[in-house]
């Protein structure tokens, strides 16, 4: 493909994502035979019958990552990255800052750069890969979180001068009972979470940073969901994962403000202070043996959830958000939820008052060679210190649910989930800064 | 889980997809202990953003299958089947009639059975398994299809008796130049199309029909797709693939009546009667090298194409909808369209006025071991004839196509799909009936 390269290369107005209109009148000439103006203009077209609602737009900046206390958005692409072996001190800030730039924009609507370089080459390859072009921010967050190897590595050597720093709160999640961890689903140095109304915007958000991170940061492992498991709101519908239930029914949601202080937002008197305002995220696969869940009955699907299947209320009465009654018993004093339900097993009374605030999707990921979808929860969770609660809460589940039948934890990740950036500044400023 | 067996089974009320409320007076009276009836009847619960507006219900039953002409829905899941060995003519006559019955039911909105059985034992699995219960239809589509090897299986054999009712335009596709298509992708006996606005919708119903299916026939392969790469209503915007184009723009639309007639729908004079109003699917799973094209400048991009990536005019000149000039040349005679763009070589000009009816979808199956995202184009295409649309098409951009550089073709698929059933029918019911 060389028989253009004669053109001269043409000007090229910047494109918004959001459609700037009336650019073909802003004076910019088109240099080449058969370019006209108007072909770099782009329409706000609606690409998906969705997205003239998906008008939100969360802002980057600010004291909190976008992304956790954000009304749960529909879809999810997520990515744990590890950093290339020759990154330095000064590689990695300037990754974080570049990719906090790109993040900026690309949740106000933008792309990350000109589709073709304002005023500057034509030969040039386009800043942004385009697929999002025209489309509305739709709720687009990104957020980025550091992995425990980011402060220690798998060496045990410090590569960026940081291990002093490493909040307690990042430990390495211990082994769970029965866990089937596969080591191209676990770990990473870094991640990111894009969470976006319209999966072309969050695919795009995640296509973009790992394209400017090329050479500096890999993608390690990575996952689309497709449907929210959690609300995040009270004015959000509870939604429902694979095994037909309504999932995070009793999720924290933000409006209750005292919980999330307490729960989600880590403090300065946590023992690392740039960690003030951040959370820690864990990730889990969970794959759903779906076919075999799909043939148990009706029955034992409700006492192993301990809730309705259609209304979702617990098997103590009432309807989805009456609170359980642990100690309600019926016939010959069994209790109404069973010892074993995971509604009581996962409760916050059940575990000391930890609570998390969940953000997991439902995925399918094709299928095996037996023919069974390839399905489950990508399971979701911020909170103050995982140390007092998600891994109590898990090894309690791990131990004792009876939904442990039905699914296996094939992956896995913890991250620091820094602060917001200050206007301008970059995710990481806190700790790099 | 054997602990709540002693609970009597209490009845439980049809629960509908779309809301039935005021059940609860219906006089079902739950017979165990802590049942309430409440708990039975689901609110018609938006679980995702769009859920609201994915109100859209299209008919199952008509002179032509839904899925083809309808208005392209943003999401899609695909399963290609493979009939169980010892399936007969009857089990298979049989199997479609379940499909058809349970497609009936989910595009209008509804179950494929009760999430529990009617007044039924509360000890069988549910019929539906509820992921998508207190969602709208959002515009389901069920399209099913017959591959080659239904008709003469891979050892040659008339398994069920219709090898002589094989249309002549149902061919095996040829090799086609720099095929690298995987069998674990490839073929099948029988598939679904399922395509909605809401992918928790598509997800639940290839779920159920492969759970109907259970012993009949089993999912061979799958695919996912996240954003719909092309427009088949005048009303719809054109969406963009992920090489950043739009993709579509000359698709044909349902508008085009006479054109979707002699492009689109099977004729009984086509030579296999009882294919009249139905149509040929082609599918193939492209994987696009993304990561080598977004290092390829805007001017290489944009000439292989033959488009601009802002507007998407035609390097002829205009704007999206003009139609591209072949013969248009600029500076030292050079086709303003190279000789080998992609506009040039798809259009109908270029191979005797044949057409597709492009149905495809973007999709990305997580990332391989560098890192890089395992993402391409899952081209759906029908039409009245493979044998002078799909292949001639498809032989020249395998020969010529400058684009074929950043994709490869990895999965293929070719099926006769029948006409619409009569209402209570079943698909298929031309060829067995």
């Amino acid at each position: 493909m060389t028989d253009h390269h004669d053109e001269p290369a043409p000007a090229r107005p910047g494109i918004s994502r959001r459609g700037l209109l009336g650019l073909a009148g802003a004076g910019v000439v088109g240099a080449g035979v058969g370019f006209s103006l108007d072909r770099f203009v782009v329409a706000p077209a609606t690409a998906s019958a969705s997205a003239q609602e998906n008008a939100a737009v969360y802002p980057f900046y600010g004291t909190h990552q976008s992304g956790i206390i954000s009304p749960a958005q529909d879809r999810l692409h997520f990515a744990s990255y590890d950093v290339a072996a020759d990154l330095s001190r000064d590689d990695l800030i300037e990754l974080l800052q570049d990719w906090s730039a790109a993040a900026a924009l690309m949740t106000a609507g933008q792309p990350v750069g000109q589709y073709g370089a304002v005023n500057g080459p034509y030969d040039a390859p386009p800043d942004d890969t385009g697929e999002a072009l025209g489309l509305p921010a739709s709720g687009l967050t990104i957020t980025f979180g550091f992995g425990p190897t980011l402060f220690t590595a798998a060496d045990g050597t410090d590569r960026f001068g940081i291990a002093a720093q490493r909040p307690a709160a990042l430990v390495d999640l211990p082994h769970f009972p029965a866990d089937m961890l596969q080591d191209t689903l676990t770990g990473g140095d870094l991640c990111i979470q894009a969470c976006s109304d319209d999966p072309q915007v969050a695919v795009h958000a995640i296509r973009n940073l790992s394209r400017i991170a090329f050479g500096r940061a890999a993608i390690r492992w990575s996952q689309l969901g497709f449907g929210r498991t959690s609300s995040t709101t009270t004015a959000q519908a509870t939604p429902r994962n694979l095994f037909g239930f309504k999932d995070g029914t009793a999720n924290i949601k933000a409006e209750e403000t005292e919980v999330v202080d307490e729960q989600v937002w880590a403090s300065a008197d946590d023992g690392a202070a740039w960690m003030a305002g951040g959370s820690y995220l864990v990730a889990r696969k969970i794959r759903m043996t779906i076919e075999t869940w799909d043939r148990t009955s009706l029955r034992e699907q409700e006492a192993i959830v301990g809730r309705t299947k259609g209304e979702g209320a617990p098997f103590s009465g009432g309807t989805e958000f009456t609170p359980p009654d642990f100690a309600a018993t019926g016939r010959g004093g069994e209790p109404l939820i069973a010892t074993d339900a995971h509604v009581r097993l996962s409760h916050p009374d059940q575990n000391a008052g930890a609570q998390l605030l969940r953000r997991g999707y439902n995925f399918v990921d094709g299928n095996d060679e037996l023919g069974r979808l390839n399905a489950g929860l990508f399971f979701i969770a911020f909170q103050r210190d995982p140390r007092t609660q998600f891994i109590p809460i898990q090894l309690n589940l791990a131990k004792n649910d009876a939904m442990n039948e039905y699914i296996r934890h094939v992956g896995s990740g913890i991250f620091a989930v820094p602060p917001g950036a200050s206007e301008g500044g970059y995710v990481g400023e806190t700790l790099f800064g």
